[in-house]
């Protein structure tokens, strides 16, 4: 086999393979169901180290072109037949969304992946830690560096045993229902967060929304609705003095509070109450990657015991790897680095994203936008349902997110984190040509 | 400054001065709170890359020798006048302990890291599928990988689609107890599993032991007691047809199937009853590492359906970059070839702790031990307390697992799996002069 790699220039070693053998797959030289070379017959062949054909392979499988078989060997897929299939399905094929609005993703250009990875590896040569199970409550370091963070961003006054680390919120209000079963009444400020109330729910409380004599009040000060509005600090006084007079637990969840534009971040609920009857709940997954599973509760002393007395049947579910990188990463400064350039970046973003829309929808349309988040909300004349809508949207490769219709209206949320910029107009216009079509005569 | 470094043969560059400041550092010429060189200045001087110094210093921060803080560098700890501490403890500080006997941890020798890096490499470089949330249920591809998996080894067979992937046992169950709420009763075969059991509890189940007239009914079939006993098949036809007939689901927690020695493995629970009303559990804390948070779980078709309909409710807690690595790892026939190690080690293991316990223990002792299995249980004549001896052991710096007192004995549960096969005889020898001192008149 005379192989002539074209290596592309500054491209690691084994992308040039990846490239030769994605194109062989890809212009069916190499048709489905045939037997890649054994990576020692392909390092010997190509000359190259055994460690950069198998880095290439694994890249080739990751990416659908080839499979492994144990004790067989890899072999090509069908996937140049298919190429609009997505490789990560949930068991249907589903043909590509050309633009997504829908999407809770972020930008691609958000992340430092290099950075993270140098955090991870670091991390991955722990051996000795990484062979036993972590400690219950999360890693001690992590939590020192936590207690550090958010004192110093939230004002949020607390020491490394106050705090709890999970996978994802919903995990940490696993541990929190059984704590607090005794207020039975849980308030929300919308239906939208179906992923808490179906958690409350699981542990018989009764669910409520906007009803502030529940025993126990869940918000997000800084997410007030799915287009950004903020809980001005006068509300939140309120809300506080409200509480403690009647005993209510504030779960107070900082979602997105770091996407502030327009003024300076208000005080945390926690904050003014003096650490007193509010769960103070932050995590990572906007201003990190979705795909890294760490959030963190920091318990008031109300529930500290009783949480102790309980903690070691809990047992943590948070990656301890990523929980030792997430933590140099933050003492190296890198959390409070990359939450400045992403708060630029979705300013920016969502600003283009409303000329968009603004260019595009006329006097008819309404648009609501808060000054935090990375949404808009857009009410459109539209006299077919939202689920019509999003049906013939998707049709067309456009995914929306129905907030709310009407028999003449629809409210579409449309979320600017993940689309490219360049995006929006095409995007826009795009709704704008369904919308015309869905109007006119069958 | 000029640094002369000495490297040792074959060592990688950034261990030579991350060894280099060690030294310095627990020597004291490099004080506790001392300022380190800039990692520019350092790589100047050094005439090193950047990459090196810093991954140097990541290890020393790592392993507590110093610690960084945001914008203003790195600084020396005080590791070298407090070198008995543990650099990760739970907010106290613990002596070091020499011998420990209740580790749940695994054998040093028992994982390849640098196979295992090599994955999470691979999957750390998918930078569009870590840009997104996962599947709320697993990802697909590992779901097929594990659905091909428990195949082959277990007979359970499966679609992708009745697999439902979670971080650890517990958060399956966050998912399984809602859906299984009419059950009302759970019984299970011993009270250790007290993860299990309060889960349970916290939904609302009333909690009992071998009561086969129960709802639902948890076994570990290859692990019914702690020193590795297993049910026979006899026992689970008869338990699979009693759960039949009175309409019980039964939960198999596969917990430490694959470490059976002495005989062929049991054929699965699910299997025996054809996957009906039998939920099968499965995790890899016991195979790979405990600090890799995956399980998953197998819903029969009765509750599949409900599952579906709640699925979006419930966001996936295990990491992504872990499941795409773990696909592959499975695929490419590691996982397979992990297991028959791990059970050539522990067998030997479990062997020589054995021989260890026989050469010092006398006719007086009573030792337990399986066919499966990491551990043993040796009941001794012991006059004071569990709790007694256990606090006497920890002060001579053994670790000790106590599963039952009686006035004249103790059992201890003897682990093999983490301590090094060269430390059972002192361990045991220890715990023999721990005994004798007890005896003696205060």
């Amino acid at each position: 086999m005379n192989l002539e790699l074209k290596r592309e220039k500054g491209e690691p070693l084994y992308l040039s393979v990846y490239r030769y053998y994605k194109e062989l797959i890809m212009e069916n030289r190499l048709p489905p169901g045939s037997k890649m070379p054994s990576l020692r017959k392909c390092s010997q062949e190509l000359k190259l180290s055994r460690t950069t054909i198998e880095n290439a392979y694994l890249q080739l499988a990751a990416d659908g072109y080839i499979i492994s078989k144990a004790q067989s060997g890899y072999y090509v897929t069908d996937i140049a037949t298919h190429p609009l299939l997505k490789h990560n399905t949930a068991g249907n094929t589903v043909s590509r969304c050309r633009y997504d609005f829908a999407s809770s993703g972020v930008d691609k250009e958000s992340f430092r992946f290099d950075l993270w990875r140098r955090y991870i590896k670091s991390a991955l040569r722990q051996d000795e830690r990484l062979l036993s199970y972590g400690e219950p409550q999360g890693e001690l370091d992590f939590r020192e560096a936590l207690s550090d963070y958010i004192r110093e961003r939230r004002n949020v006054l607390c020491s490394p045993e106050d705090i709890v680390v999970g996978a994802g919120v919903q995990n940490l209000l696993h541990i929190l229902c059984p704590l607090i079963r005794e207020k039975e009444t849980v308030s929300f400020p919308t239906p939208s967060f179906i992923q808490g109330s179906t958690v409350f729910r699981d542990y018989g409380f009764e669910v409520r929304y906007r009803n502030k004599d529940s025993g126990v009040i869940y918000v997000s000060p800084a997410h007030m609705t799915k287009w950004g509005e903020i809980m001005p600090v006068s509300r939140r006084l309120e809300l506080v003095r409200y509480a403690a007079a009647h005993n209510s637990l504030i779960i107070e969840d900082d979602f997105e509070n770091e996407f502030v534009y327009l003024q300076k971040p208000t005080p945390s609920l926690f904050s003014l109450a003096g650490g007193q009857n509010v769960v103070y709940i932050g995590s990572f997954s906007r201003l990190l990657l979705p795909s890294i599973r760490i959030s963190f509760m920091v318990l008031p002393p109300a529930l500290l015991n009783a949480y102790q007395e309980k903690a070691d049947c809990y047992n943590q579910t948070a990656s301890k790897a990523e929980q030792i990188a997430l933590c140099q990463f933050i003492r190296d400064g890198h959390l409070a680095a990359q939450t400045r350039k992403l708060k630029r970046l979705y300013s920016v973003k969502l600003k283009r994203l409303l000329e968009a829309v603004q260019s595009v929808f006329d006097a008819q349309s309404h648009i609501q936008i808060g000054a935090a988040g990375t949404s808009l909300a857009l009410t459109l004349p539209c006299r077919i349902s939202g689920a019509e809508l999003k049906k013939a949207a998707r049709g067309k490769g456009l995914r929306l997110q129905i907030l709310r219709d009407t028999p003449d209206t629809v409210t579409v949320i449309l979320s600017c984190s993940s689309m490219p910029a360049e995006d929006f107009l095409p995007a826009c216009r795009l709704l704008q040509d369904i919308l015309t079509q869905s109007e006119r005569p069958r």
